[in-house]
Parts: C-alpha cells; structure tokens; sequence
C-alpha cells in the first residue's frame, strides 16, 4: 500500500467520523456569525470623551519605541513627532492613518479552504490558549510543556467542531531550545491541523521563518492571501519593543495579520479604573496599528486588548472580575467606531485546577466576550493559573461552553416553526408536549447538548462513579486523542517543510530559554 | 444581665462585625440598581408576534382552571368566556386588565425598613434557592433537608452582604409535617433575618397563616405595605391549579405581592423552541396576573419565567444551556413591555455537587439575568441537581458571584477619577502605575475582591493545601455560621408568633407528605 493510498483511506475513515460529529453537533461552522446587536455599556457621548483621552496621551506622552530604530523615520514621514526614543502623534493622525487603509475584516485562509475563517464584522472565530509555560491534567497535575503536549493540543483543536483556529504558541514547548521553538510549533500547525494558524513573534527573524513555512504550504507569495494572524502585544504602559515592531513589519510586508494588543494588569500597566485602562488600550492600540499601516497600507490588522483586574493582597492578575469584562465591552465599543476586527476575551481564570472558580471565572469572561461582539477570541480553550497552565481537562470543559456560544449567536428563530403557535394552539391544556408531531420534528436540534455536563438523575449519578465535569472531560481528551488522524498534506510540501525547519536548526546553536 | 441588655451587647457586636465586613464590601446594597440597558435579543417586530400568538392562546385555547370555581365569576364578570373549567379570553382582555392597574414597581418592606427592597424597574433582588427537598456539603454529601438546615441557610442569606432577600421555602424541611412546615418557615424568616420574604403557597390556608404571622411581626393591617412576595406557580401547559390560586388571592387581597411563574421544561410543558415558551409563558402569565388585578386592582404582581432545556437522551431538565437564556432575554422584553416586574434566571445548574459543570451552568444563567434586566432572582445562591437539592458550599460560590453582579451593575465609572488621564500623562511609558497618587488612592476599592477565588501563585497555592473553590468554601459557610448573631425582635412580637404557631400546630393533625 502505497503512502498516498494509506491517507485515501485515513481521510475516509476520517471524514465518517467527522460525519457522525457534526451530526451531534449540527451548529458546528467555520466561524461564528452573531445575529445580536453587541451589548454597548457606555454612552456615544462616553466613548467619545475615551477616544479623546486616548488622542490626549498619544500627543502629549506619546509611546517609546525601544530597540528598533527603523521605526522613526516611518513613523517622522507620517507626520509623527521624534523626540529620542520617544513617538509622540499629532491629534487624529493614528485614527485617521487606520481608518484610511485598515481594513475591518478579511479572511484568513487555512490550509484546507473549508476552514477559512472572517476576522471582523458579525463574525467570531475560537482559538485555543496561548504561551503557557506548563501544562496541567488530572493525572499528572501540573508539568512543563513538551513539543508532545503542543501536539496534543494542536490535534484536540483539530478535532473540536467548535475551535475555528489552530492558534499559536498554544503552549511553550520548553523540551525545544527557545530559538528553535518556533519551527516545530509551527510544522505541527501545518502537519497535524488544516485550520488557520497564528506565526511567531518573539523575533523578526521567527516571523520570517513562519512565513517562509507558510509560503511553503500554502504556495505563491501570499500577497493575494492572509494566511497568518499573530499577536504583537505592547509592552504597556506605552512602550512598544523592537522584537515585537519586527515581527509586525516582516507580517504586514507581507500582508499578514496582526493583533496589536496591550496587555494590561490594571493598577500595574495603566491606572486601576475602566475608563483609564480603555484610553491607555485604544492610545497602546492606535500607534501599533498606525505602524502595520505605514509598513503596507490595507495589510490586516486588529485592534486587541487584554486587561486583568489585581489582587489587592498579592498584586497578582485576577480574572473573571467585572472590571475587565467592562473594560472588553469598552474597548469594543472603541474598535467598533475605529472601523478594525477587535480580539480579546476568552475563557480566562487564575484558578490552577479544573474546578468551580475555573468555570465561573471563565463564563464571566467569555460570555462579555460573546456579548460584546469579539472577533477573534484567544485563550477560548485550556487556559488555566493566569495562563500560566493550559489544561486538558479545561480544554474540553471550556470547548463545551463554544458549543453552547455556537447556539446562542444564532439568536431566536422566529420562523413558522420557531414559534410553534400550531402546536400550542392544538395541545389540549395540561397535556405534555413530548409526544407532538412539532416535539418530535424538532426534538434532534432542540437544544445545545452539552458533552461534559452530566443530567442524570443523582442515583444515575451515583452508578456512574460520581464523577466530576472534571473526571468526566478526562475521559474525553483521551478518547479523542486516541481517534485522531491527521488531515492529509501533499507529501513534497511536507518533505519541503522538513527540510526547511532542518536547515534553519542546523545554522543555529541552541538557546536555552 | 437581662435578655435585654444582652441583646443590646450582642446587637453592638454584630454591627461591628458587619461594619468590618462592608468595608471590605464597599458595593453592599438593599437591592442593585443596574445602570446599564437591558440587552434585547428580539426586535419589536419580533416581540409583537410573540404577543400576538400569546393573545391568540389566550382566545383559542385559553387556560383550564382546576378545582377553584370561585375564579369562574371572576374571570366571567371581566369579560372572559367560560366553558366548562376552560377559561378564555378575548384578545387583548388581559392585556388591558394588567397595565391598567398593576404596578410597575413596589417596595417590598424587611422588618429592618433598611433592607426594603425594590422590586421592578431598573431594581435587581437576589433571593436564595426555593424548594429543595435535599441538602448537599462536602462533608455529608447529600442527605434530607432538616428545619435545621432551614435555619442555617436563613441565617446564611441573613448574613450575606449580597443577598437582598430571605427567599421562602429556602429547603424543604422534611422533617416537620408537610401541613405544619410554613409556620416554621415563617417563623425561621422572622427571628433568624430581618430580610424580606416569602410565604407559603401550599394552600390557601397556608397562605392565610403566613399573612397572619407577618401581621404579627410588622404591626397594623398591612393595606398599605407589602412585606410578603410569594411564588404562585402555574401548572403548565395551560392549567392553573386552585391551591395556587387560593394562595395568590388571600395575598392579592391583602395587598401582598405574587409572583405568577408558568414552570416551563422546553419539550414537555411548552414546545422546544424558544418564542414557543416565550408566547406561552406570556399566556399563563397574563392568566394569572389578570386574576389578582380581579381580585384586588394595584395588588403587586410579578411577571415569572423559568424555562429549561431538556437532555434528549432522557428528558432530565438542563440548564446553563443556551435556549433558557433566550427565553430569559425575550421574557423579560415582554414584561417590560407590559410594565411590571419580572422574575427569572438565578445560578441553575442540573449538577449534583459544586463542581465545574456547576459554576459554568450557574454563571450561564446569572449573566442573563443581569443583562436582561431581570427584577427579582429566585434561586440566586444554594440551587444544585436542577433544585432538588441546595448546597451549602454552592451557596457560598454562588453568593461570591453575586458580589461581582454588584460591582458590575454599576457601570463604567467616567468621572474624573474613573478616566484617570491625569494620571496616565504624568505617568512616564515603561513606568509601573503601583505607587502612583492615582492606584494607590483607588486601590481599596478598585477591583472586585472575591470571597472564593484563590489567585495566588501555583507555589503558595500548593503549600495551602491545594484546595478547590468548594474547599474554600466549605470553611467559609462554617466560619459564617459560627459568627451568626440574629438580629433583635422585639420580645413580645416573638411571643405572640411562637403562640400562634404552636396554637396553628395544635389545631391539625400531622399530614405526612
């Protein structure tokens, strides 16, 4: 047997059970797409006086550019002031740089053109945790991550209907030297998933390589086509570094995506009020976003904004707080006028183990997220211990929870069979519904079916072992691991890739992170 | 030392404790004012359909009145149609019924005129859990409810900075006579809190004696205060049964507020689709409050929804699923298009132990309900197993949320302090914010700080004892417990209530139910 008809065969056995999937999961799309009006939770008149503020901090304080001298006179022919290190930008000429050029949405391709996903507008797109350190199981408890844990993941997203991207640096494969990283993560993007991906950013010479692995997949120059979508944060308050600028500038040359993002601990990056936190993001965000701009007008970019609240006892990040879900429905009321796709959000939690503090932390963060009409949503699966650890356990619980957002976006039905007047109309007062023709035809895609909650009766409960959502999430992580075959990659791109991530290690000595 | 002087020690006590306890919860409130808009999730075009096949339910169908005759008069001298035990009523009939003389608002008095609640417009009660006939901690595991554990959670909410409310059948009490149980209930509401509650409903008479308790307890004839707002469920579909009715009417008659709530499991009670319930929930409900504006015009009623989903696979309810939440979301439109108070929503989850599952179906449901406006929460801390049980570290996690609620509500704060522009000007980029004037001022209050969330590092986590939020919890509803001090009564009132229970006792024999 030959290896092309080895894969036939794994792609049929594939596409079966993939059939039998969506079948239990018929809402499972490329990309969400809400049907409800974002919830805005300030006034015109608010959001008018935040974008001053933000046109206030980046005239007079402007952002300081470090390490990347290359970055001034781009930003001097704009129309910017240098002053040293620091960028300081004339009232409106960020807002009106971005508006002019950046555009608010565009697609980004996968591998597999099925997978491709829209970034802006009315959609939302999933995509796993990103850049823990370590990574946590019921079985083992918490460890550092291996290149064989950022493989699982990649494959676990792979296979969930309800991940739309195979994001990034899902978890720090530590057992790789750090600059060597980025090559296999991103060759496992490639080999074990066939949805969009995010590249490396920690160095210019990463994104470069990310592109050249992608121009390999993919083919042609990638002009035509976005096929990235990495995340530039800032160094806040109002510092943006050179590793981070280059990465940025070897992605938008090539009309790749990035999301600028400041990343801010409230009290400790920017002041510790909503208001505060969300000018100093759309000031952060402005000048980013002005530079993608500048390197290649209409290269894709979205505006991003992370922001936790603080522990007052311990000065550590805390998550699932009212304070930054304002500050998300804030900043995407901000991206929302500035006319760019918006990333934040997630299913964010400090709690270190699968547990109730997980679960509330991370609705309370992902249902702003829906809500507020994120984009792009990092971190929607596994993210645990301030993203120190991402969980196998919370990928599944959290993954549950897009299934029921899947449902949810599409609003109500108010269709003839949605409102199902008929049926009500001919059940006799005090009869049950179960057994009625409209109950029956609609019984199968009624409700959203959750994969880890258990609804059984306590006795029922009781047999099955008592299990948590936890235990039960063990279970399914394995299963599914277990079931998992690759997508099929045409075997010269592949050799291609093998060859290309050989050679780059082999002109480096290793770094050890 | 007399009772009275120790009462006045103890009182002096208490207070300190709980000025200690508000300072570390500055958001402590009798009842939340949401300053946001409520999200709509239907267009009012979409809305007047539902209402429209509402009306057409109530002319074509109607509702079938079960073992209550004396409603026939009523309903046929306003105008409605009578046929046997089936009730109908020509469009718009209760519409107009309702708005002409419901309120849109009332205040709900505590026998601490500081815990008055509002209940409607931009008000937001939360009450505990109702009507489980299990409890469930950590240590026992789930077991029958005891008057004990009746008491313990009315002391709990008493305790609570952020339930407004004492609830009503907060457990069922097992172990007392099912005809005999409201007289221990009242009386556990009345000397154990000075929050505001909720009588029986059981039976007319139940009803009757909990208003006679309450009379007691507050002085004076009560036509001019409500101090009671009570659960009037309908039997759906379509059926609304005499013992709820007798209930509703010895309160509406007394001025006393009901809360009439069809009971809805999406599949069996209603069809499965969300403006299905929503257009017969609205029928029932427009039923049952026209029936106590017949009784008693500007009597206080409460619009009620609680929908949930159904598992497929065994007809067990679901929740935290997507489809209750639309149901929410559109009932609460309906109710504010009908100008009175609605209640829904509460941490509903159909898990048995305060686990993942828990927490992400609990938040599921809490967010709704906030963001969808609802006035009064029933179930808002304790509910387990779809709410055959209540947990007592449940409450405690769940009342944790409704702490951030609380903060949440408020908004985002655009005062010159919450925009903090000064203090990002002065603030140089790549400057931490921890010691500036602007942090350190807001730092006490600046962030929501959770009772159950550990959110410190791995390390310090692990020598802790690595616990779970339930861990934590568990020791924190003990400690609660063991504070308690109840509030002061006056020594006479408690007489008279403990004569007329044990006189009421006296006068049946033990029904067991």
């Amino acid at each position: 047997m030959s290896d092309q008809t080895r894969r036939a065969t794994r792609t049929g056995g594939r596409a079966g059970r993939q059939a039998a999937r969506l079948a239990n999961h018929t809402e499972a799309v490329p990309f969400l797409t809400r049907s409800l009006s974002p919830l805005e939770v300030v006034s015109q008149e608010g959001i008018e006086l935040i974008e001053h503020n933000a046109d206030r901090i980046l005239e007079e304080v402007g952002v300081v550019i470090r390490d990347y001298p290359e970055a001034f006179d781009i930003f001097r022919s704009a129309g910017a002031d240098i002053d040293g290190d620091r960028v300081r930008f004339p009232k409106g000429l960020c807002r009106s740089i971005v508006t002019a050029t950046a555009p608010s949405a565009y697609t980004q391709h996968g591998r597999n053109e099925q997978r491709n996903v829209q970034i802006g507008g009315d959609a939302t797109v999933f995509a796993p945790n990103y850049g823990s350190p370590f990574v946590h199981d019921l079985d083992n408890g918490r460890r550092y991550a291996t290149i064989g844990d950022f493989q699982n993941f990649v494959k676990l997203a792979y296979m969930s209907p309800y991940l739309h991207h195979s994001g990034g640096t899902v978890c720090e494969p530590v057992d790789i030297p750090v600059n060597k990283r980025h090559l296999d993560m991103v060759y496992a993007h490639l080999r074990y998933s066939d949805k969009p991906f995010m590249g490396s950013v920690t160095a210019g010479s990463r994104a470069a390589d990310s592109f050249e692995m992608a121009r390999i997949a993919f083919g042609g120059d990638l002009n035509d086509r976005t096929v990235m979508t990495s995340l530039i944060n800032a160094s806040s308050p109002l510092v943006w570094d050179g590793s981070m600028l280059a990465a940025a500038e070897v992605y938008a040359r090539n009309n790749q995506a990035s999301i600028i993002t400041p990343f801010i601990l409230a009290g400790a990056m920017a002041p510790t009020t909503v208001a505060g936190v969300a000018a100093q993001t759309l000031a952060e965000a402005l000048a980013g976003m002005t530079f993608t701009q500048l390197i290649r007008p209409g290269a894709p970019v979205v505006f991003g904004s992370f922001a936790s609240s603080m522990s007052m006892q311990t000065g550590a990040p805390t998550f699932g707080t009212p304070e930054p879900a304002l500050v998300l429905y804030v900043c995407a009321q901000l991206a929302r006028r500035l006319g760019v796709p918006f990333r934040s959000g997630g299913s964010l939690t400090a709690s270190k183990i699968p547990d109730a503090q997980a679960a509330y932390e991370s609705a309370n963060t992902l249902q702003p997220t829906l809500l507020g009409g994120v984009n792009f949503v990092l971190h929607a699966a596994g993210w645990l211990e301030g993203g120190l650890s991402i969980g196998y356990e919370k990928f599944i619980l959290d993954e549950d929870q897009l299934g029921m957002m899947t449902t949810f976006v599409n609003g109500v039905d108010l269709s003839p069979n949605g409102q199902a007047i008929d049926a009500i109309i001919d059940n006799p007062p005090g009869n049950h519904f179960l057994g009625t023709a409209h109950t029956l035809e609609n019984f199968e895609s009624a409700f959203y079916r959750s994969t880890t909650s258990d609804n059984a009766s306590y006795e029922q409960w009781l047999e099955d072992g008592s299990l948590s959502a936890a235990d039960r999430a063990n279970k399914i992580w394995k299963q599914r691991l277990h079931d998992y075959e690759a997508p099929g990659i045409d075997s010269a791109i592949d050799e291609e890739l093998q060859e290309f991530v050989a050679r780059r290690k082999a002109e480096m000595p290793d770094e050890i992170g």
